[in-house]
């Protein structure tokens, strides 16, 4: 028979068993932090009617939509986990109470120039708390907090949180009498870390703004010091903008709460230079970067945003979120080698295997390790003692059982630690919290290693 | 601003939050309980090229497939979790150890006609093992075990696992000489149970077979008893035909290691009446239905194949798996009222409600009570005390935490069981406690309620 090459498509990631058992560490503990915050799962369909989906769509997202039709039906897959929740939010308006906080870990499509690194299929993993009309700031003030515990479960010390806030640099700029110029400016500045101080500073120019007001709009956004410094630094501009006035209060209402929500000083900063491409978010915006792997970006982002479903209903709807797009992260950490090794990633903590015909004791001793939770497997195929060994070094097992008749004859069973090479003859019951004592720490070893 | 309708199409489910943590719960159920046998989780592209989605697929399910192109390339969403694993297997064969024990949960698209309670996106939580070249009975007989404890661990023990195997049949057949209309005859015993055994005997008379085979036929599949009375009544088939045989020695095989597996007689049947449609099936092959609700049908169903992907390899890889609908479980579970109402649905274990300006206190205690594992949401609403109570009602929190002036002043907080409506004023720390002790056993409720 011809066969089909069994391939799987470019930028679509399909991950080897060990690591796939990383990826889901990672899964588990975003929706163990995720959910001690008060956030809710949702799991909206991958397919929705084009029409819902592009009700906001535009320009480059559009272009790398899938998009089809089955039957009548104009269909679309989500290209992100927003537009499915303004339509979640608009639909069962009457049904939520608001303030909704919801998570969300799911596949989006989208079709870009497949090149290394970059996924058409991807996870993202946002956090969003949705307000009816208004939303309060301590909700703006929590992210921090969610997104700390995030990295810190994940075994990260050494990151940042950076926040800023879009009213702050909307006032400054008012102040200058650039409203107009605010969105390009802000477009400029949030490509600072990329083009740097110079370019910045000539494309301002270039954007028809005067000499002294870049000069000014380059020292605000340098303003440095620790975060009560710059917030001091701030104060100057106030009482001059009602716009700056309210960020400012919000910036420092954030500020004031992080000790209280746990967040070190050292992996928080203000940073005036972060606006976030996107017109959308009105307030405080959030960038998380790894102190040590700059060149990676940032690895968790958002923001407040002030209308999340204007195309479906008339109720305004403000909001603040994060996303971690998880697969090219995922991605990343790996290729650079900060995934951890010491979490177990074998199928199975133990192995056992029978030395006799009669499978009985060993089918035994595989419930009772279950039972003691244990994640078990045991090898029923008619293999030579080799090929058996080879397995369980394959697969990876951190413990072997091996179950003959003199083990039988003992009522015990030989269990071999395949880290060191030990081998004991245990009850099968002490064999079981060898196992659980000495995986204990491997259980909870951090999936990301450090510096 | 002209609105777009913010709907879902028809056959996706969409679930309401508290809805929604009681599938989470679910698929983490089904995921720690494969994780106790040694599966590994695999995760694989929705979209694969056509070509290889369709190498094996033909008649009704290639018109419900979601096909269409995206530039030059024909695409395909996957319509169950088999083929993936097929590709995957042939693709990553050199990578892998035999056998491969997986599981996938995952979403699969069908484009039936919608009707209730049919859906075009649906979860599959599939297992399989998968041998090279040969694959051990054990495998087979440990499948039942699994099925057990997903069963129970969802709270149930009115079930039956349902057993049977094609080699009986096929060798039963071949005795009477029927080798050549086996698969007709089996797929008109499949629909026993839909059609009784009036129609089941005009249906195989039409077909051609002899009035005293039909009488050899129905009184075959008629066999009672317990599964060592039926055993022993099959026995009398034995030495006639060798694939009636071997057939034969492996449902010994499975029954003999049942209670060594963990698995009660009442939970499992030796049913020669299932046949399963599908002619993939070549040896032991199950069906898991629910006591009290034979109307739901089977709810966990699979067998042993022979040749999982001869479309894409010449390695002949056989292997064994079972498959739950779960999104058609899960409706037909709500629908009847089978879904716990004890397990916590909320967002929240415990919503902690400041009455001051200053919101550090409340802070403070919400950051506590998240060290302690307690799901905690802060209300940070300007809103009257009414809607603050208003909305500790309708997201159900199992508690409701009040810090004002007079708590604050007593270094207490206020907490409120929201079931009993018992107020109590203890430190952050007790009232930690408190929540931790009073929901342990709501936290560890079975998902599916029984009788």
């Amino acid at each position: 028979m011809e066969k089909v090459k069994p391939r799987t498509l470019s930028g679509f990631m399909e991950l080897s068993p060990d690591k796939q058992a990383k990826m889901e560490r990672f899964q588990e503990i975003l929706r163990n932090t995720y959910s001690l915050y008060g956030f809710t799962a949702l799991d909206t369909p991958i397919i929705e009617a084009s029409e819902v989906l592009l009700a906001k769509a535009g320009g480059e997202t559009e272009n790398q939509i899938y998009r089809f039709t089955k039957g009548d039906t104009d269909l679309a897959l989500r290209f992100d986990l927003t537009v499915p929740l303004a339509k979640y939010v608009a639909a069962n308006y009457g049904n939520l109470a608001f303030p909704f906080r919801r998570y969300q870990i799911g596949k989006v499509y989208r079709g870009e120039r497949a090149q290394r690194g970059r996924f058409r299929e991807f996870y993202q993993a946002d956090i969003d708390i949705i307000g009816d009309g208004s939303l309060g700031i301590l909700n703006e003030a929590e992210i921090p907090a969610v997104i700390y515990r995030t990295f810190s479960s994940l075994g990260l010390s050494r990151f940042k949180i950076r926040v800023n806030n879009r009213k702050v640099l909307n006032g400054f700029f008012a102040i200058l009498g650039l409203d107009d110029k605010a969105s390009e400016i802000m477009h400029i500045i949030d490509k600072l870390d990329k083009i740097g101080f110079d370019k910045c500073r000539s494309l301002l120019t270039d954007g028809g703004i005067s000499e002294k007001d870049v000069s000014e709009i380059m020292s605000f956004i340098s303003i440095s010091g620790t975060v009560s410094e710059k917030l001091s630094a701030l104060s100057k501009y106030s009482g001059k903008n009602d716009v700056f006035d309210t960020g400012y209060s919000e910036l420092a209402s954030i500020a004031r709460y992080l000790p209280e929500f746990g967040v070190p000083k050292e992996n928080f900063e203000l940073d005036l230079t972060i606006a976030r491409g996107l017109d959308y978010y009105t307030g405080t915006v959030y960038e998380t970067t790894l102190t040590d792997h700059p060149e990676i970006g940032s690895v968790c982002s958002g923001g407040r945003y002030d209308d999340l479903a204007c195309y479906y209903t008339d109720k305004k709807l403000p909001g603040v979120g994060i996303s971690i797009g998880l697969t090219r992260l995922f991605y990343v950490l790996d290729e650079q080698g900060l995934l951890s090794d010491e979490i177990i990633t074998a199928p199975c903590d133990a192995l056992i295997i029978p030395m006799t015909e009669n499978l009985s004791e060993a089918v035994k001793t595989a419930t009772l390790f279950r039972s003691f939770g244990i994640r078990c497997q045991l090898y029923g195929e008619e293999k030579k003692f080799k090929a058996k060994m080879s397995y369980a070094d394959k697969i990876g097992a951190p413990f072997t059982v091996f179950i003959g008749e003199e083990e039988i004859a003992l009522g015990q069973v030989k269990i071999k630690d395949m880290l060191t090479g030990e081998q004991s003859l245990l009850s099968a019951q002490d064999a079981a919290t060898l196992i659980n004592e000495n995986l204990k720490s491997r259980r909870g070893a951090s999936l990301i290693k450090e510096g």
